[in-house]
């Protein structure tokens, strides 16, 4: 399942602040705490609960990375928000498509206020994510998103069909 | 110090957002708090550091009244969320004008999501606050709002001119 934006009005309000508006380090991971827990309470629980799988594009590593290592509000603090914003859900799989910043900022035509960061910025959130990575080695596969969409697609498909048969994804 | 309402564009968006739509108890709490977060390193902190005394409408015991008692998120999740949104800081004096909920819903006019809510949910809300007051006497005054404005003014400015002549507000 994929959720549509703007199919939330909170969720809406509060991307719209998030990319657009200046604001401290602890207001950022707030607000991007707050569209998560609407989101895992009015979306993702439901759909689990009638037997569905969830597919989500970030979660709370993202959090982790870009909050507490790059903007510094430190790993475990947010790690403890994190788990308070989604009562403790958590993945049976996270896929991090790994790239050196340089090639990411290069593929990029569009930047929003995250987007538009620094290098070193996005240097440490890369850190931050292979950090969470090595720390949960049971819930991530690193892919390298430098080889052509059409490997990296097939990567992908070939993990997760692998994790459903060994029923680590339960569905 | 007094903050004007619609200084901050994130805390005016989030204002709106919060009384306007339907969410989630973990989604309003963390939007009270990316507000708040916002307001205190960007408004609050600086005027302090510069010698300044701020008065606030509502603060950490707010959150802990509304989303951590009457909301039941807990009252000590909701104490160390506030302790991460605000950096620690906390007030030297904190007044609690207290009103049986049945009277001060008998003096609203206009009433916003939050004011809406059921008798039960105020007394709650009371039931909160008051036990804050008692876990931390030093701190709190508790005055009767159910006295006239005059008697109530006095009774406000009395205690806050004690308080910055002992010492325990600091300016």
């Amino acid at each position: 399942m994929t959720r549509e934006p703007g199919g939330d009005k909170v969720a809406e309000g509060v991307r719209a602040l998030l990319l657009s508006q200046e604001m401290t380090a602890r207001t950022e991971l707030l607000l991007f705490l707050a569209a998560r827990a609407q989101n895992v309470e009015l979306v993702v629980r439901p759909h689990l609960e009638a037997g569905g799988i969830v597919l989500c594009d970030r979660y709370t590593d993202s959090s982790i990375a870009y909050q507490g290592v790059a903007r510094r509000l430190g790993r475990d603090s947010v790690a403890v928000l994190n788990d308070f914003a989604t009562d403790h859900l958590q993945p049976d799989l996270t896929l991090l498509l790994d790239l050196p910043p340089e090639v990411g900022l290069a593929r990029q035509q569009d930047r929003n206020r995250m987007e538009a960061e620094s290098l070193s910025f996005h240097q440490a959130v890369r850190v931050g994510f292979l950090a969470e990575a090595e720390r949960d080695p049971k819930r991530f596969r690193v892919l390298s998103a430098e080889t052509d969409v059409e490997t990296l697609h097939a990567q992908i498909l070939g993990t997760v069909k692998d994790s459903l048969k060994s029923g680590s994804i339960e569905s």
